[in-house]
């Protein structure tokens, strides 16, 4: 497996590869969610590029970028073991400039929700896949619905810059008991996790009730009955494309929740 | 050769190519300096491609997008001449979107001079030739140093979005008397015309003092006495860089002037 530490090598890296290319950009740490975007990425192309790299320009003043894990030798032993071909891995010197050229999320879509709570989070996501996108020229990148507002604007990214790419979109992967899988679940304590459980549960809940109720309100009143955390900052209703919805359309429903145990920042959600 | 009217047939048709492919990016009403462009792209390249596409996002409200001169059948004419192969001529609906996302030039550089009299300009030139290059995915792409400080932007991008581009800079083409050819120049009454001649002096003369004279300010004042514009924009001198310089630095210098005459605003500039 090749370790890549720079744009130039994966760029030449790159340009040696005939056959297709699947890319799973990661900040690291790595879980078995980041492992299975890497084994469908494994199973669909000739070679997988897999990047780590803890992005600064996404995180806001006062975020967790100082104390986000960093397990540089335990992700490269997961990436060998799943027969990833080349882990890239820049460092900030080397992937931004002074005075840069910025990308700005979309001023609705990128604004709401995800980007209500953490304005500027998607000009640095942006920012930094568009970077990725033409160092690895993949054929397919692979993303998690966990994000999910990411994911929406990751594809609208591939749209408006007309990217040569396909997006996969990859289910959650979750504990047995339901909590969706996150680098950032280690800050939680034994019983901050168990009440963060009630997050899955309320959006699963949520997800049987809207077989026979349409109206979102009453949904969320039910979920929030479940709901066990410090701070409740969204419970979203919105279709496929981030539109508010107030009535839930099968197959076009994405309910998002995202809320504080603890210290810890959690979001997750479910389509259906 | 090829007409492309949408970036859909635009891409089919480049991934058809086999070779190197040279692209020159314009907004039409071509003329001899673009012709230069075509010619040198011509020698370079196994294919040539020329886009043509008024770009509404780098118009300011208020500027000439309306008016801004379109001969689409001549242009074609011009091309097909020239040997090149294929034309693409978007539409603003099929290269832009509803909450598209956005790109911004750089904070200090994009909004100096030209991002100074022009706020946004550079967004939209940086926005369109994004997509462009994506579209396109030349081996070379084409641009004339008379617009300096975009190309000095779109060079930046290249850097900071890792395009796998080489920027070509080609001469400023002038008519025999001096003026710089420009599109915009057909909005020049004939007494007019006579007054802009006095900016391409201005900067023949600085061009022949700097020989002798560094300091910028002396230089400067022997421009202001030949230049006869009726609104004076600004008088700049930049190393390649866009740095702002008080002495001149033979061989990383460059000498702008932005100014109005009658209602048409003109640009030129020299390197040194």
């Amino acid at each position: 497996m090749k370790i890549l530490n720079s744009p130039a090598k994966a760029s030449e890296y790159r340009k040696s590869l005939k056959g297709s290319v699947g890319f799973v950009p990661t900040m690291g740490a790595l879980h078995e969610g980041h492992l299975s975007l890497i084994k469908k990425a494994k199973s669909e192309n000739d070679f997988v590029i897999v990047s780590i790299f803890v992005n600064p320009t996404q995180f806001l003043p006062g975020e967790d970028f100082n104390k986000y894990p960093r397990r540089l030798e335990a992700d490269f032993e997961i990436c060998k073991r799943a027969g990833v071909d080349a882990v890239f891995t820049p460092t900030p010197e080397n992937m931004y400039s002074e005075d840069e050229i910025l990308i700005k999320a979309p001023k609705v879509k990128g604004y709401i929700l995800e980007g209500f709570f953490r304005p500027g989070h998607f000009d640095g996501v942006l920012q930094v896949v568009n970077k990725l996108f033409n160092i690895i020229r993949p054929t397919r990148a692979y993303f998690g619905k966990k994000d999910a507002q990411q994911l929406y604007l990751i594809k609208q990214m591939v749209k408006n810059f007309f990217f040569d790419i396909e997006i996969i979109e990859c289910d959650t992967v979750r504990e047995k008991d339901g909590l969706a899988l996150s680098s950032r679940n280690i800050y939680l304590s034994e019983i901050e996790r168990n009440r963060a459980l009630s997050i899955s549960k309320a959006l699963k809940r949520a997800a049987k009730l809207s077989a026979s109720i349409k109206d979102t309100e009453k949904i969320k009143e039910e979920m929030l009955k479940i709901l066990d955390v410090d701070e409740m900052q969204y419970i979203a209703f919105v279709d496929r494309d981030f539109n508010y919805i107030k009535e839930i359309i099968p197959g076009n429903t994405i309910i998002l929740i995202a809320a504080k145990v603890g210290e810890t920042r959690l979001i997750d959600n479910i389509f259906i």
